[in-house]
């Protein structure tokens, strides 16, 4: 049986549980994959903590398992990726900076095969690895990179080929989907459910990625690509975090029957894509609202086999790593026939204000007889149909209330805004909060 | 480019489906397998409905489209398994009898790849048909089998490759579900939903093995093939149906805050396989509990990545049709590196008997002082621990109540309502049901 020789590139909480996969499963992968999957070499700055967490041997990582120098890492790095002994080199470092790119690069251009689950990388400087890769016909694997353990990036690039992708929406972020979980079941403000998910090991001391939306962007930039084949970036895509989510959002949300979701939503219509990464309200019923916690879930609507939702944890250092030992597998069996692009597309990506979707807009303003008519006149000028007026909170002498759409675009609410704006500059207290309805 | 050239036996439902899909999406299938994918022939002995229904040229079918003959079927049917210029067949005829077989060999004797749905046939007779694919170096590609829309056989084979599978529950009957759903939440009687289930075109006019759990069984035997590499038959694999659920059943099922759903279940412990399938009290904290209607749900654990859920339509033309594509897709991409079977095993398979779970036991008794009694003691002297006594119904002149246990054997229960019957045989006016509570 032929071999196939593996390197990873840094034994953190990702490249550890690859190690331990690979190690703990060596037999059943090596029927699997029909050759042997060799873990050969491990560069690591720290070894020891990895050593004991994985119950590796010290003699796998590059220096027998004593701490390397920076410069002693970049070297071993070196020697790994030009190394004749490596065929799949595992980059577990993170990063989408110009050293790791560089090594990316490397990687492909000594014709080894990538597998990484960093969608920082791919999503912003995707394109060069995946040009580079292709020029030297080895195959990036990036199970990983998208909702960690759900298979999303095979179902679609392997599994839902006899069919046609109409949408993907998805909770692809388990930090704000704890943290929305918290505000919806015990009634907290964002900031204690943020607390309570840094103290449950849900929320990293800096989260700004994850509450922002930027993380949950990555994931979608990776998916359009694969689903629709266009390249776009962060900046391209609207997006938009949880930070200003509170407790009477929520509130509206419960009265039209909806739980707040960070949702990540693209559709094709006609040769378009619209996408955006916002707060929405999802209809109780639509499976997604019943996605609690860190769990991460994705909706992909066909147009032919219709509806199909895959739940599965979003992150994890052995439920990762068990996406990527699944790339490896995957390149060990059918390398010679793989394409990192299956795709041709002439799709343009359209700005979000162009959406159609029935709004959810929750409104801040002073509190005087009239308000309400003001309000819902000059949503109705923009030919936009009213669903619900929310109940009003009145709270101290401010009035809070929401009013629910039918499909319109955003910028048709953006409109309405303006009108009310301009017919009486004093009434609006804060910027409307607007989102979109998800059913 | 190369061209792979797909002829369909059968243009019924799922054949016409797929001539359908072919068509209308040629050129983004040629992209996708990096080859032609020319449907060239059909053979149907009713033309004229399909090439109406899904909008297909005479010229596709074997005598141009009029009505055939059995014998001049299967004359064109022995023609293409014979021709030099067909490389995949799709099978749409169904059944599982000796003609099907006969086919379902001969085309892989001449060595063309098979595509097929028919869970029947794969789940009574794989084991031959399958040694003939790998003698003869051809593919069996049987997504559509399984849970129609899902991808699972994928994500079992090629996407959960990375982990090891410890169990397999799923929903995966629609006929079934779609009358227990309405049951539930219309608080029908059995009769009343399979009715509205006629009436709505989710039972076929004999629904036998939709209701009996034989169909549910097929698939989940080729689910255990797949995941645990073992061949059973439907006589090793217990088997209940859904026939005798009412209304009763239901209630006590919601006061242990559960749904009553048709489970097919696969558990492997240490070097065993369990499973069964069979009304189970699905707990609301199971998403399993959510899927209502014909939708068919798969949920997998796996040793590293933990829980996985799959939801999609489970029947339907197009539905299977998509997946049929995607395994011809497959084929195209992948056949010379393609196995059908990537696992080695040694497991051996348990009489369910043996099972472990927390049950659900229904009992139907006289309506005596002391009947609590006696039943209780008679489960707890099997070394039972009991969860709960359901509220007693007192219909009439019997006690119908429920005890929910914690997890013992089926043995156990057995055990139980042997020793209440010989302490007093008047007592059980019915047998008791048992029910698995899935959590």
């Amino acid at each position: 049986m032929k071999s196939l020789n593996i390197a990873i590139l840094g034994c953190g909480n990702v490249g550890g549980g690859v190690a331990r996969i690979l190690t703990e499963l060596k037999e059943e992968l090596s029927v699997k994959a029909s050759c042997n999957l060799e873990l050969k070499k491990i560069v690591e700055l720290y070894p020891e903590n990895s050593i004991k967490r994985f119950d590796l041997p010290a003699g796998l990582f590059c220096g027998g398992g004593r701490e390397l120098t920076m410069a002693e890492a970049d070297r071993y790095i070196e020697e790994l990726v030009h190394s004749d002994d490596i065929d799949i080199i595992v980059e577990a470092i993170g990063g989408s900076g110009d050293s790791i790119y560089r090594t990316a690069i490397d990687i492909c251009k000594s014709k080894k095969h990538l597998v990484t689950a960093n969608k920082a990388l791919l999503a912003e400087r995707g394109k060069g690895i995946f040009d580079a890769a292709n020029e030297n016909n080895v195959i990036v694997g990036y199970e990983a990179s998208v909702c960690a353990a759900i298979p999303i990036v095979k179902t679609i690039k392997e599994c839902f080929t006899g069919d046609s992708i109409v949408s993907i929406s998805g909770i692809m972020n388990g930090t704000s989907n704890y943290i929305l979980s918290k505000m919806q079941n015990e009634n907290l403000e964002f900031k204690e459910a943020l607390k309570m998910a840094r103290k449950e090991g849900y929320a990293e001391a800096d989260p700004t990625l994850d509450i922002n939306g930027y993380d949950a962007g990555h994931k979608l930039i990776i998916l359009i690509k694969l689903a629709f084949g266009i390249n776009i970036t962060i900046k391209d895509l609207s997006v938009k975090g949880i930070e200003n989510i509170n407790k009477e959002d929520i509130g509206f949300a419960t009265e039209i029957d909806s739980k707040i979701k960070l949702i990540c939503y693209a559709k094709r219509i006609d040769g378009k894509i619209y996408a955006t990464v916002c707060p929405m309200m999802v209809k109780n019923s639509n499976f997604l609202s019943e996605v609690n916690g860190p769990t991460n879930a994705v909706r992909v609507i066909n147009k032919y086999s219709g509806r199909h939702i895959l739940i599965g944890s979003g992150a994890g250092s052995l439920e990762t790593a068990s996406s990527i030992v699944a790339d490896i597998v995957f390149i060990a069996r059918y390398s010679a026939k793989m394409k990192n692009d299956f795709k041709k597309s002439d799709f343009s990506f359209i700005n979000p204000s162009h959406f159609v979707f029935p709004y959810m807009i929750i409104f801040d303003t002073v509190d005087i007889p009239g308000i309400t008519g003001l309000v819902t006149t000059s949503v109705g000028n923009q030919d936009i149909n009213i669903d619900t007026v929310g109940h009003n909170r009145h709270i101290k002498d401010k009035a809070l209330f929401s009013v629910a759409t039918t499909p319109c675009t955003l910028q048709q609410v953006e409109n309405a805004i303006k009108e009310i704006r301009s017919s009486n500059p004093k009434v609006l207290l804060k910027e409307p909060k607007i989102m979109p309805i998800l059913y």
